[in-house]
């Protein structure tokens, strides 16, 4: 009764979201405080105050034909110039209202534009570990993901491997900083090496190759790191950018595209990604959402609070004897499996009331993601089982 | 550097929306009083004051973390139950949260069904005149439409053109009661004879038919008249359901699926589009307004305000000299062009700043859909000018 395509989708559903649904049902058993839940990259954290306060603001004084009605499928014009403002102001870029699509959070603004330019088999490039969805939205338009390993000392992209990877079907290249399973992110260093591959490989196969930068967790980053901005690298950038997890808003679905003048063929990009936002069935991303970022453009959640959550669970997890790297930005932790088959660890771990990802599901088995996004009395808690979970793992 | 699908749409952008942005421009220019804009089937009226008030409430007394949070990609469990108990008690229908996946809108719906049920090459039968974006869903899926005429004197579909229009690669059905662009209410008989044609091809063809149903205007019916519950008449049904209109949320995006358990392979699609929901980058519709259309379910614009509009712009064109069919249902007058082309017509009608879409912006030439969810006002100053304009073509 369904498409082949999705029956594939039936037999090896999300192992993310098959854990998400497990820890609720251990929740109900045990209590909230007692599992260990690090499945998911749901924020624990509430939104900043100025949200509910304009959203109450809003919907008490704005014209609420005009606020819950269809607007442009670009997304509201103010809208797009306030946060190209703040976008400008921040990074230095020339951005306008126009080369601004508000979206339904990321993962729709990846499809709009993974919609946009892909013909079926043209390939796009990653570089594993990675969120293993960027498979599914591109097999959506019939490309082909094809994996690049990174380096697991530093977990950081290698310009060399990109370079050999690169062929006259590649269209895009998909990057992410902070990096969602690893905690990294990209030094300036590896921005200016991939560009430099891009420009290079650009020019040898007469064709332009678009480096598509995943940046949910742009504003979650540790001890001033810096988070370059791309498109002052590379010409052919896009942004694609997700109030989720800065403002704590994962369930309303709200982002936005970013395509610079520079890029090749921009002003077709932004006319097809804007149609693209309506065929495949956004039409346009929330109105209320909208307005509610443009009076927050420059709020953000306490990120005290997750930097307190990852020294907690690093230190915690060293002192039980795991290993991972210490990570500069988003809220995972990327943990080094003690046991050759992660999943085995992973069944052991449940026993103690701990849920984590393995590392095949971004494509590097051998690990473990743990979202510290959780409360940090739940992290307070787990060290302990950790630390019996490891006992008995160290007698098997 | 766009795909070659998308090239075919910047070239053909929908007419509706290039008259929006007209629409808009003539406005900046003439006074939004002065512009007759029956391009766009946006609500005119304002969402019931029980929305923006669930909305405050909502914000004031939930906790922020679950509410703005990720929750299963299918919706939230207590708002799909309370969305399943009123279709039941309205209906006489027996679905659970189960059956119902929660969306954004009904764009989204098609769009996620399709997705799971379609494979290249698999044709979905469509009754002219027809929504045409509903083209654009089938081919994101590699679908074919297949389109059956409509008689034009009643638009209702005519089950026997159906049967002939049925082969073995038949998948899918979409029809749309009460209909866009017509207004027509398909009578009980007319689904009668749809739902037996389709039992007989089943059998014949030995596949299943779905029939999805696409019901933005379920609410918006004058004078009493009934919208059949499909699913009480054929097994293999699927209704794509959307705030936009019976609460006038158009631009937040909310709707539901519903998947019979009745329907074959009921367990698999609702699980496959679950994945599809969040696989096409929608991950789950906004959260905030699931949590009203729960606090709202059995609200409803102010239907008086559409019905009077509907008898002042019927009468005033008659008056004018038009012919059409006097709608039933949702907020459109589907006219005759009094010219070959209508699209001569509506280029003359620009001078007396009336903006109408035609009718081949539903593959059905020689007609003109004039959306009358605009404001009483707008349409009493409207009929003059129509009077002007048929003088002149009348004279031509």
């Amino acid at each position: 009764m369904i498409s082949k395509k999705m029956s594939t989708y039936l037999a090896g559903n999300s192992m993310i979201r098959a854990m998400f649904e497990e820890g609720k049902k251990l929740k109900e058993i045990y209590g909230e405080d007692n599992v260990f839940d690090f499945s998911l990259g749901n924020p624990n954290i509430p939104a900043p105050d100025e949200v509910n306060k304009a959203i109450i603001d809003i919907v008490q004084n704005e014209d609420p034909v005009k606020l819950h009605g269809y607007m442009s499928n670009q997304g509201h014009e103010d809208v797009r110039e306030i946060i190209s403002d703040s976008i400008n102001e921040k990074y230095g870029t020339n951005f306008s209202a126009d080369n601004l699509i508000m979206t339904a959070g990321a993962a729709s603004g990846l499809n709009i534009i993974l919609k946009t330019i892909l013909d079926p088999g043209d390939e796009v490039i990653v570089f594993s570990p990675y969120f293993l969805e960027y498979g599914s939205y591109v097999k959506n338009y019939d490309g082909i993901l094809v994996e690049v390993d990174c380096n697991c000392d530093d977990f950081l992209p290698d310009a060399e491997s990109l370079e050999k990877a690169i062929t006259d079907k590649t269209k895009a290249i998909i990057i992410n900083s902070p990096h969602n399973p690893t905690g990294v992110v990209y030094p300036e260093k590896t921005i200016e090496e991939i560009a430099e591959v891009l420009d290079k490989k650009q020019r040898e196969l007469g064709k332009s190759i678009y480096l598509i930068s995943d940046e949910p967790y742009r504003e979650l980053v540790y001890d001033d790191i810096d988070v370059v901005y791309i498109s002052k690298y590379y010409s052919n950038s896009i942004i694609v950018y997700s109030y989720s997890k800065s403002l704590s808003l994962a369930g309303e679905r709200i982002g936005y595209l970013v395509i610079p003048d520079e890029a090749d063929g921009s002003k077709d990009i932004i006319a097809a990604a804007t149609i693209a936002n309506r065929i495949l069935g956004f039409v346009n991303a929330p109105s209320l959402f909208q307005k509610v970022i443009a009076r927050c453009v420059d709020a953000n959640v306490d990120i005290e609070f997750y930097d307190k959550n990852r020294k907690l669970l690093y230190n915690g997890l060293k002192e039980a004897g795991l290993e991972c790297i210490f990570p500069e930005g988003a809220f995972y932790l990327f943990v080094k499996s003690p046991m050759k088959d992660e999943m085995e660890f992973i069944e052991i771990a449940k026993k103690y009331n701990i849920l984590m990802v393995p590392g095949s599901a971004f494509s590097c088995p051998g690990y473990l993601r743990l979202a510290y996004c959780i409360s940090t009395k739940s992290i307070e808690n787990s060290i302990p089982a950790f630390k019996k979970l490891m006992n008995e793992v160290n007698n098997i």
